[in-house]
């Protein structure tokens, strides 16, 4: 209690007494006395990224995998900057992260160093806590209220100066950070109770927690008593598919499909997701998903939602168990035949995922087909896109594999996508994760060839073609160069192969699927 | 005038009209519209970025050499969060950038789309000038506007909703953006005559566009009359040097070593530069690098520097042209024979560098030789990495090859700060740009190494030592896989006869020097 250590080493102390036991850093000299303490501190394990998109991605994963945050140590403004795209989806996710992030020491910055810059407006932008320390002796309470602040399913932000780090004292307040309890909010069940048994065709999405076993199995309850459709929000956190749970069906991302999939409900009821609206606007359609006809209750949010799925089942009198037939059974596509095509590739790795894979799905155009096939694999989780921002797929696959060192990972990757993260690939190697990717290689944005001609707009254009073009790029070198053993495959067979053999594998592999 | 254009058409068709020819980009759903534009309107040329900080990147390079600016067109928050951190390097290089990000279209903002976030706290950050746009009808003259903002040497972000891109109206009020005229501050010429004859020792150190040619040769002219020393600013943004030009040396990086250096005069004029400050703060020494009893004058910033040292040159009575003596001979380092040493890589750099070379100079620890050993190499541009903030070298190579095709450009490049922003070379391949990066392999980030020992902390411990170490990285296989013919070389003549080749042959090439 009353030891004098140096500020950064009460940090540390804290984030581990509130248990945090990775460290997902790409630290400068303002971060060196934490760095020092992750030494002299034991009980945390560092992990470096060549990139700071790569450690907060692969906090995203870690904290959507155990559902309690993995410290990051962020350099100054531009290492946070950094690091905020990746940040922005776990902020979609509502992943606990513990973000650290060293300042220039307090009597220093007034002289604007040139790495200077306004951090706070950086940590603002997608924390939901974010706190400037203001000595030394605050520390260890500041980093405390931090893991508590993340665990309500947030991005924490601690700024630190570089004196507060490298200050001595004996003791810093450790004792604060109380958790609060899971979200308050009042569950509506009466309300629900009244629309399910009103008769009307309803739909209960499921999002967050919501899509975990527990949740899963309560909404199967739910749906065996009042005959309620089961469905996802578009982009899961973590979701847990396979044989044994309902099949669920993700909203559509297209508004006009997913307002017509919608459009057939009386009744929608929302459990751990917002209110569904469209990724982006479209001349002469609604950012609402839902109309004005309908029924539409928010159950729940946050970490309540198994409890308020459980509770909800429970009022209605649902029976203990779902009823068999509405939970999927084990049934693997058959191995497809031919060329690589996107419904195939989906089929291939629907029929060898291994039970308790974990698959980062960040495949955007190319995994369109996976989705459907692969609802009777062996259980599974599956991690999604949440936030649209491109480049989370390496990175969350080496948190989700740090965060479960016994369970294979599976990145489904598209190429552009891949290309804004791929330092991530280095951070495999070296800590010998055991995670596959594969990289569908289509070499454009084609989803930016969709969505040009959504809008009537030409791709033939010079520079049009030029931008949405991703030809010359070569996986298999690449992925060499960072240290994974990397093949290229252009047939069905040659997928399965190959798949195959880095399954039974340790360690990272890379597959290049030319489609 | 009156043509009735798309939103984007008219922000175009502005930018194209203030002389905006380059656009540097990865565009999102929700830049379609100005991607159109791109093609709809004539005048400016599209370049694909993998990753938004080659945009931004590349958008420095060039304005640091033509003194005008790239527009750069990146995708809603998370797209302008990826190019922050050479944005950073920008904003301390003074460069002028016209930033264009795409918005949700207003009327879909409000519903939280995933991909929302605060673009605008995120663009202050490092904007000298922002603005979100109100209507279609003022995009033109937002964007003439933003140009002339960006004039002074600042970056201009301007925030475009989509609604805006797509709407049409006849005009758009071109008319605004009259850029303003140079620095209106008044240049303390009597002071500074007064001080350079107070027989006290004195430097004048020149930063900004004071280490172009003819402020160099002001400056040779102002100390052939008064013996004054002349001296860099530490980290240049674009500094000529060569035969023929004085041979400035560069403030130290480390405080101790700055203060020794500058202790030696009684008085500093500042051209060009801000008063100099360590870089990072250190226990026990100032942030300040000038001491109580030294005479400090701001001659002048901005823009206005070349000018002023005319002017200063002329009320001192300086000769029109400055003594020989002072300025550099053409002496190039003879070819050193033996491994790949630090040293031994400036030398061979500064005895094979072509006349008129852009070196893109973000080589950190690796090209601590390179610099004392290229004062007397025929003339040629010298870029450095202004902001502290890592990875501006090979995007920056990418703009200042686009803006000066007929130059050869070099990048002298530390690995750790490559891998950053490794996609650039991707854009070099797609291009064909002339541009040979020099990667220099140490596997490890040694400044890190320098500064723990310099804190008195430990490097040994496991986590501090994963947290310094890059080692598993293969250049050669990265080059190719981004589309660069690429070597590896252990010793001087290896690397001598790689970068002749390398230097005479057209297009990118990359060569991993494994020292």
């Amino acid at each position: 209690m009353g030891n004098v250590l140096m500020g950064s080493e009460h940090l540390v102390k804290s984030a581990v007494a509130s248990g945090v036991e990775v460290c997902f850093s790409n630290p400068g000299t303002t971060e060196l006395p934490l760095v020092a303490a992750l030494d002299t501190v034991p009980g945390m394990r560092a992990y470096l990224g060549l990139f700071e998109g790569v450690c907060t991605g692969a906090a995203d994963g870690y904290g959507r995998m155990l559902g309690k945050p993995a410290m990051t140590l962020l350099h100054l403004g531009p290492g946070l900057a950094n690091g905020i795209s990746n940040l922005h989806n776990a902020r979609r996710a509502g992943t606990p992260i513990f973000n650290v992030i060293g300042e220039h020491a307090t009597w220093h910055l007034p002289s604007d160093p040139p790495l200077a810059m306004d951090i706070e407006s950086l940590a603002k932008s997608v924390s939901g806590w974010h706190h400037t320390s203001s000595s030394v002796e605050e520390l260890g309470g500041d980093a405390a209220d931090a893991v508590a602040a993340s665990l309500k399913g947030q991005i924490a932000t601690l700024i630190v100066p570089q004196d507060h780090q490298w200050n001595k004292c004996a003791d810093s307040g450790i004792e604060r950070g109380k958790p609060e309890a899971f979200d308050e909010e009042p569950i509506p069940f009466e309300r629900a109770t009244s629309l399910l048994g009103s008769g009307g065709k309803a739909v209960l999405i499921l999002g967050g927690t919501g899509l975990q076993k527990e949740g899963l199995l309560h909404a199967a309850r739910i749906k065996t008593l009042t005959g309620c459709d089961l469905m996802a929000e578009p982009f899961p956190a973590h979701m847990h598919r396979g044989a044994g749970l309902p099949n669920l069906r993700r909203l559509p991302y297209f508004p006009e499909t997913a307002i017509k999939v919608l459009g057939a409900y009386q009744v929608v009821i929302l459990a751990g997701t917002p209110e569904p609206v469209a990724f982006f606007g479209y001349k002469g359609m609604s950012s609402s998903l839902i109309g004005d006809g309908q029924e539409c209750l928010h159950l729940a949010g946050g970490r309540g939602v198994q409890m308020a799925l459980r509770n909800l089942a429970d009022a209605l009198g649902a029976p203990a168990s779902p009823d068999p037939g509405i939970l999927a059974q084990l049934e693997r596509p058959a191995l497809p035949e031919g060329p690589l095509t996107v419904a195939h590739i989906g089929a291939v790795l629907a029929s060898l995922q291994p039970e308790g894979a974990v698959v980062v799905d960040e495949s955007n155009t190319s995994g369109a087909q996976y989705f459907k096939l692969s609802g009777g694999a062996p259980q599974f989780s599956l991690l999604t896109l949440t936030g649209g921002s491109l480049g989370l797929g390496p990175p969350c696959a080496v948190g989700a594999a740090v965060a479960c060192p016994d369970r294979p990972v599976i990145n489904l990757q598209a190429d552009g996508s891949a290309m804004y993260t791929l330092q991530a690939l280095w951070t495999q190697a070296r800590e010998g994760l055991d995670v596959t990717t594969l990289i569908c290689a289509n070499h454009g944005y084609n989803i930016l060839k969709v969505e040009l001609a959504r809008a009537g707009l030409s791709a033939d254009g010079g520079n049009t073609a030029a931008l949405v073009d991703l030809s010359g790029i070569d996986w298999v070198s690449i992925g060499r160069g960072l240290g994974v053993p990397s093949e290229s495959v252009r047939t069905v067979r040659e997928l399965a192969a190959s798949l195959k053999r880095a399954l039974s594998e340790d360690g990272p592999h890379l597959i290049e699927m030319l489609i």
